[in-house]
């Protein structure tokens, strides 16, 4: 089940280019949508099936800014209205593909599934792109074959890196020993937490002394449907204050990754590493986009196994343990609460009598 | 849902060879049924499962006419008779396997799958097979991924051959701006029509001086399950008249074409052009034949992702558009009332009191 | 539908080493297990999925002789109790995986999967292992997607090597000629039956004069789930007498085979073919073992087909043969038997008024 009235990631803004040929199928929430380019750069959102008899709109041909349907040959406007039936005079006005709202924000095209009259883009997850000036950024991408549910929890909780990413991405024990609280905020949870005098990851530990010890701060924004949005800042340890702080920053960087569902089992996952040119190497970019590639194969090979299990097994009695539970118990009870809403708003109200 | 009361083709005529180990396993119309010849060369058909205890009698032995089961030895004649059981002195009359009518016909092997007293050979949807010596022909096959409905309603609508062959067999817009006119016919449609003064398709423009125009007629008969015979013939433009026509030919063919159900998601397409002796050069033949095989792989890849989207959304309204729809409508409607006559005279007569 | 109080084999011992890594992960009567050693070399068995959301331990970490999941830090000690989550300062006792008995003997890895009170070892079926010092013993390894049930049908009925293995480890028709009768043991059957004046199977034909015959003892033991214990011997043609026998013996040989359901239509199959140190020649084990893989491959293509065929119509009824259903109708009755037998001592009891 998924909200209607949301905002959904449908890729990087390089995905969709202005080619001849550029024409993107995506499913989204369990839609077909398709995707391309009007000149002058907006994105079409349509869904993915022709009215007629359900082509692929994807296998169509872009002419001009409307997408002609290459089965019987209908041709649909951008904004969704059908304009040419071969050896039909008149179209019916009735004709029409559904469309979505797009808006492009920090380097990802977002999609809106639900009502048009509700596309708030105030209600975009806000991050740092790869096209962002003060940041050197790499994206990528991952299809993960699990719930988008099982990746919210993963993300609400970071204690799993300490295990998960031990060979990768983990400072040691850190995360699974900090104690973050967790602030639920419209349509998601906001976390800020320090870890101190902990060993940086291994997967960069060879460009530091032996010993060398750092302070950490994780500034996450998670909201639906996983939408992750990460300030991570690296200090020498002992030299940074909470907050701004003004200690001997080492690694100013922004990890911003937006988890889309496909279906109910199965996840688009973009996302990216940027660090700021102020403590920008050459290199390091490449080298940070490396260790989340390995990191996020790391958790693909966990939850989808995770997902196979909860599958075979829906009625087993999961047990709760406490301190890793928070984030995920407040990411999920949000998620369900919008959902619960918004089909409460949509039934029929009961007229008294 | 299929009709039992009908020939469905079970292959080219070439593909059960007399070999030793010639046993083909085939599945039609949602039933397994296994061919092979007996010494002069007749086929046999049989369900493809043994009554003992389901093995694949495709995985069996020819012996002489009979055909073993290398399971547990039962041995059945041609007949569907069992003969023999290891260790079993008399064999029980009621052992045996169901057989099928079958009729070879224009170089296609054709099964009945319904009551064999009614199995008409003169119900076999006739076409111009390989070996006939007025034509050179050849055959090919396809396995397409989605329902014999889905391939009925394509094939008895030439407009989409505009768009989906653009780049291959179309004739331009030619096919998309015509206005055929189908007649129902036994258990089936029947078309016949001309275009005129349209160019000849991409894939043998170079054959042809720059803007060469022709007028071509199709006459086209399609018959339950899918079996769509077409002649076709191409003139140099302006020089054709209705009918027989005494214009100059450029190109006289058939094109022969067998779609067979699998089962509600899949068929085997079973398919040919030959080129009538007359209008003949040496390649030409494999030229049609490379040109088919290329159009029916954009047929394949738009029915595929036709048939997924229906699957997956199956209560989507689909809206008619009028002038493609007249032949896949008709088509369907013949195969409905078909099933459903089918399906009404199977049913127990209810006794009046 | 499986026995719950049951042995069921997990595999060859060598398949689980002490290595840091050696984490093995299987499907055991719909189950998910997890294996792995000790210090001291004990095999543990657990249920493959963390208590506290379903991750799977066989992506776990060894620590001593406790299994760590690497999802959120739980570790738990080989008797299943947790002893340790990161962040928590007293685990609940409540918390823990579930742990099975497990049992090595003839170089299998045996595990119960029912009530661990019950877990006698006696219960174990027994054979000749790789380990035997009396028999060069060569183990395999072959997946079958079928049914354990028709696995169990086909190895209680050995006349079907007459057939399924002619051009392989069939002695001719004398395995199809032949009327074992069986017995009914405690959770299966026995049975023990002579060949006389038969030829060799063709797999080893190359080492024997020209038309040279043999007798051939084969005494079998068959229990639940599958396991399948055969001692085989091959004495020249009337030179043997029943019983022991103080004939020429050619072949002494144990095939020990255990087949284990993964779930309902797939199954892991171990099986060897030991040579006895009397009768055996450099390259004689291989030989068994080459000739006994390629015998399996044959009746996995034959299962796999029956298997897809009893899904597809499971309504078809199957017609009894006499002769070569006695062994699996016994069989299967007692298999049907055992597991009504648990289901109605696991049903609550009804309390008299």
């Amino acid at each position: 089940m998924f909200l209607k009235n949301a905002w959904y990631c449908a890729g990087w803004d390089y995905q969709v280019s202005q080619g001849k040929d550029a024409i993107v199928a995506r499913k989204i929430a369990g839609k077909r949508v398709v995707l391309y380019r009007k000149s002058g750069g907006a994105v079409v959102a349509m869904e993915d099936q022709c009215p007629h008899r359900q082509a692929a709109l994807s296998l169509g041909r872009k002419e001009g800014d409307a997408l002609r349907c290459m089965y019987h040959g209908l041709k649909f406007e951008s904004d969704g209205k059908c304009s040419e039936i071969p050896n039909v005079e008149k179209v019916p006005e009735h004709i029409c593909v559904r469309t979505f709202p797009v808006v492009e924000m920090d380097n990802w095209i977002w999609v809106w599934m639900g009502d048009p009259a509700k596309a708030d883009p105030a209600l975009i997850s806000r991050g740092v792109g790869p096209s962002d000036p003060d940041f050197t950024t790499r994206p990528s991408y991952i299809q993960v074959n699990a719930s988008y549910l099982l990746e919210n929890a993963n993300l609400a909780d970071l204690s799993h890196s300490s295990f998960t990413h031990d060979a990768t991405i983990a400072m040691g024990l850190a995360q699974a020993l900090a104690k973050p609280t967790h602030k639920v905020i419209p349509r998601g949870i906001k976390t800020d937490w320090w870890v101190r005098s902990v060993p940086v990851p291994k997967f960069v530990q060879h460009l530091f002394p032996p010993g060398f010890l750092c302070d950490a701060n994780f500034d996450v924004t998670q909201t639906y449907p996983c939408n992750w949005m990460l300030h991570f800042r690296v200090f020498t340890a002992g030299t940074a204050t909470e907050g701004e702080s003004d200690g001997h920053l080492v690694l100013d960087s922004w990890s911003c990754q937006a988890v889309t569902p496909r279906d109910a089992e199965s996840v688009d996952y973009y996302y990216s590493w940027g660090v700021s040119k102020k403590t920008e190497q050459p290199g390091l970019a490449d080298l940070l986009k490396e260790g989340l590639d390995a990191a996020f194969n790391e958790d693909k090979r966990m939850l989808e196994a995770q997902q196979q299990r909860v599958k075979e097994d829906p009625h087993f009695k999961q047990m709760g343990i406490g301190a890793a539970d928070g984030g995920p118990a407040r990411m999920l009870r949000v998620i369900d609460q919008l959902i619960r809403e918004e089909q409460e708003a949509e039934r029929p109200t009961a007229v008294a009598a």
